[in-house]
């Protein structure tokens, strides 16, 4: 039996070559095609160049994805212009799955509201899943197009989601604060990425304003039926690669640690790539892979649920919860591809 | 008229030799005595080669200290150790700066339950001063024995401290979310700062019991005359120096951007080191200096206070502070010797 | 047919769980056990946390080696304790492939003199085989014992030993500068390894005494014929892993560019792992991998042969190469299990 | 007495912001105008907020410095604008010191060889004094334009003249293999200086072709009235500052350790900012200041002299050294107000 056949749309920033890493030694699908328009004509290699040897394929426009007969189509574009190849092509034959944070929220007016960008196709709201499977497996299985979650929400939604569902939280006291690798900004060399701004530095940005904050907002009521507000700040750690969230919630009801470790158990213990850990972790224990590492602890004297949650952004913050999601959509394992060992150091 | 002269007890470590950066370029003072027990009998560029050509002195034994008329000793010694020498000299001539946590905190009892450990001189914190200049000014100049701040307490203290004096916040929701440089955990080779296991990577630790909550809660509360309980994780950063704060409270009253500012220059906006800033502020910006930046917004959909604080852990947080103080035990202008630039990049 | 069954003797450090890293998705082969005297007892991610829900398996005594009837067995032991084990158990039916230094090199006589330590089983040198594929591959196929070779010596050697051979390279002008990341000092904490120690900094160590140096010289030597004197400066850079060497060397004939290119072409064109590149490599475009980037021109203006190559020191320069021979050895593809895509960022 | 009046032309790069650092504490001069034309009409703190409460100024057009009576101006601008400035300036009062390149070579011909630039002021090359004190103090105690030397010509210079001309060591070999930090490419984000790029990497670059090259061969060979050919290799480090030049060169004579330490104390014992050392020095014992400490060794083995010195490159290499020409310039101690401690960690 064939291959599924693949088409990546965007080659050029850090989710489409972390999409090739992943796909390239998958057993089931193969990449048939891959688009850069701003380097149409060069080839893989040369946009990557630590592919020299392992996987090298013409760069294409993005018009030849309509030449080929695909199974999945990812798009690894830029917020505002994932839209316009999703509203041109959502009654395709392949399925697609949207890295970017175009259809991830309830409708254009919460994303024009947060993205301060107009939207263009209201129609794919309905269409989208939101492309977190510890969440909503069923529907990925059966969705045309997933909006892949954003890095952080990834980190938070996990760690946050089953403790409102539970009802053990309190709505108004959701505080998220997290810390990012630079990748997480994007391939391009902008002032705030220029290595002697970031190196032996830290920071807070977006305080109040990131885009993810409605995000996990947004999902994690949606998933529980709450009417939340989340607090979020990220900051930028002088690291590559992989975010680590803290989250401070109140109890609205007697807590111990036993509970905690129980709810926990109970929504992820069969999870391929939520691994529940007793210490705190770190980034590099996860670096290059689609696990989430989730712990959590009951602070007594404060009252205050504590979890420290990591992934890898680039990974299932990215790339790899986008095959994971290719992966149930095509009905195959859902880690296939995806057992790949931790780099550390 | 000749200079005050200085003891340091402890040369060995960072805050030893930060204390001599700073002091060699001090007008009013010189260093008369270094003492180490581990490395008597070698010279302080036997340990410190970056001091070739600036400061030399040998390195003798703490009895030293006797034989010299000092002014002002400052004990750079390990928590547990300071306490020893304290109880020996508290009646001596000199005055005493005490960099580590041995008389911090309100009682042996408090002490001996966050830090496990004995204490041995009760009457040493009858005696102690808490050496925050901007909370404690008055008392610090007359003191015999000053307790110089943790680096995460003088952090978060001067964030917190006005809005809970001023009655504007939450007293059971104080959350305080650090990061710090690798030097807050000393200049001795450990497991957790082997350079693989810290760089490119990030991690939380002593999540609900590091002994700095205790300070950062009892000096609020002292100086407030509220009682609060603060949570304060702490979390380490693949840099050198640096601690940066981020605080989450609620407030009790109506609060605005203009209130918070108000309330932040009616404090601070005399203080020769705290600066108060209106863009998020980074730690290379206080890099080598003794400065504190420190910056506040509201979250009105929220209603959550955020504050953000740089410092440099061995300097404002340690030997700067140190030295502020000391400006103010023999009175002198409290900024002498500390007029230092930030080293950015 | 079953699987070659592996042992692993020396758990706890980098070469050891690389080499698990690596094994793990090894089609072949299964590690049959594993051992670590230090940590005897307790179960591998209790050592190295990543690999939960990857790989476990207790860590027992080497001497349950025995009691396995295993293929091959990989010591990731430190120098001067390898040769313990080499004594006992050359004459097993498994074959060995060491990882330390212990019979690298032609003699104890040179061993003692560059490692100023003894040596107690000089039979070892004789049944040794320098476990370089690309320049001692039908060797390793037949060999009982392999001498994995150093990291620094593989990043050099591969650039020197086909000019040295080709007799267009000046003997005595030899000069390899290289710069290694921190992982080539190993897992334990040193004060040289203490994170602001190395972080934001750099220097060189060895000069005129590292071991490596006699390595490379008698490899190139051996392989060649010559009799060369190598001069070898380490340097420590501030990076996880990798090696990049520059080497300098003057030649004894008319060069050019095509000249190089023609040689190197003819040395590695076929081979696996060693790439050829026309850019001067970076340490991340081969991270995680067992790739060997080599690049090489001519200064006509100086008359100087320039090299540049970087590898990863844990896989090329140890548990990567380690694999590769080990497939040489069971005479399976020497690829085999080594696709690994660099993690880059 | 008044103070010397300066202008600063270029406040936006890293030497604008380090000369500012080191002139603010000098005590004989005082900042008279400031200059920016990208930036006019901001205040110096917009561009480098770090200096917030300790030195601001308006940034003003480049023609402001005809209105002002200056002593000195210095030139922070990039190569190739410099000498517009140069040509309009050189007959005013004040003496000049240039950062850039325009005038550190021997003629417009070799400049526009090397830099692939024209140049339009011929004449400033006879007015020209290359400002390492080291070599030209008199000469520069009386110029009226000083060539600030490059940062890896600095550091290579130090160690390479002295032995040049003593005759010991052979002109066709002279290697130099640098390794700087990423301040050294300006503050400008571009794609090389990206973080994830640099951080936990490593390479070289400008192989063969470097300005810096000829800069160091020309100097050298004026100052020895030898004809060398010199190789220079610059690498990227992953750090903010420093570079470390190890040189490689071969004796003509018996040579010894001994002879190498009385050569180098014998020029530069009572250089105020020259240390020898004898260990092998790293980047953050300079770093900050205007120190180039210097190491050398000789392997008797392979017939190799080597040196490895360290400096800080916007320092020593760029803003100090042009403090220090001050200095000499205006009869000045020539340590004054460079009395910096190294900031190490």
């Amino acid at each position: 039996m064939g291959k599924y056949k693949i088409g990546i749309v965007g080659a050029t920033g850090y989710t489409g070559s972390e999409l090739v890493r992943i796909l390239i030694n998958h057993p089931s699908v193969e990449i048939s095609v891959i688009t850069a328009d701003s380097r149409k004509g060069e080839r893989f290699i040369d946009v990557h160049p630590q592919f020299q040897g392992i996987f090298d394929a013409p760069l294409v426009g993005i018009e030849e994805i309509d030449k080929h007969k695909l199974d999945i189509v990812f798009l690894a574009l830029p917020h505002g212009v994932s839209m316009d190849f999703v509203k041109d092509h959502l009654d395709r034959d392949f399925k697609i799955v949207d890295l970017s944070g175009d259809f991830r929220l309830s409708s254009p007016d919460v994303y024009e509201s947060w993205y301060k960008n107009d939207h263009n196709f209201a129609e794919g709201f309905e269409a989208a899943v939101f492309g977190l499977p510890e969440l909503f497996r069923s529907k990925i299985k059966k969705a045309k197009l997933v909006a892949n979650p954003g890095c952080f929400p990834t980190s938070a939604i996990l760690a946050l989601a089953p403790l409102l569902k539970e009802g053990i939280i309190d709505k108004d006291h959701l505080i998220v604060d997290s810390k990012t690798g630079v990748t997480g900004a994007g391939n391009k060399a902008k002032p705030n990425t220029h290595f002697p701004v970031v190196n032996d530095n830290f920071t807070a940005y977006g305080v109040k304003t990131h885009r993810h904050t409605i995000e996990i907002q947004e999902v994690i009521n949606a998933y529980s039926g709450a009417e939340s507000s989340v607090l979020f700040t990220p900051h930028l750690l002088p690291v590559d690669r992989g975010i680590l969230s803290t989250t401070y919630t109140k109890p609205t009801q007697e807590v111990s640690e036993d509970l905690l470790n129980k709810i926990f158990k109970d929504y992820y213990n069969n999870e391929p790539f939520v691994r529940l850990v007793d210490q705190v972790p770190s980034l590099k224990q996860v670096r290059g892979t689609n696990f989430a590492d989730l712990y959590a602890t009951y602070d007594d004297r404060t009252k205050t649920i504590i979890t420290v949650s990591v992934i890898d952004n680039l990974v299932k913050g990215a790339a790899g919860q986008a095959v994971q999601n290719m992966n149930l959509m095509l009905d195959l394992d859902e880690d296939e591809g995806l057992a790949i060992v931790p780099l550390q150091p």
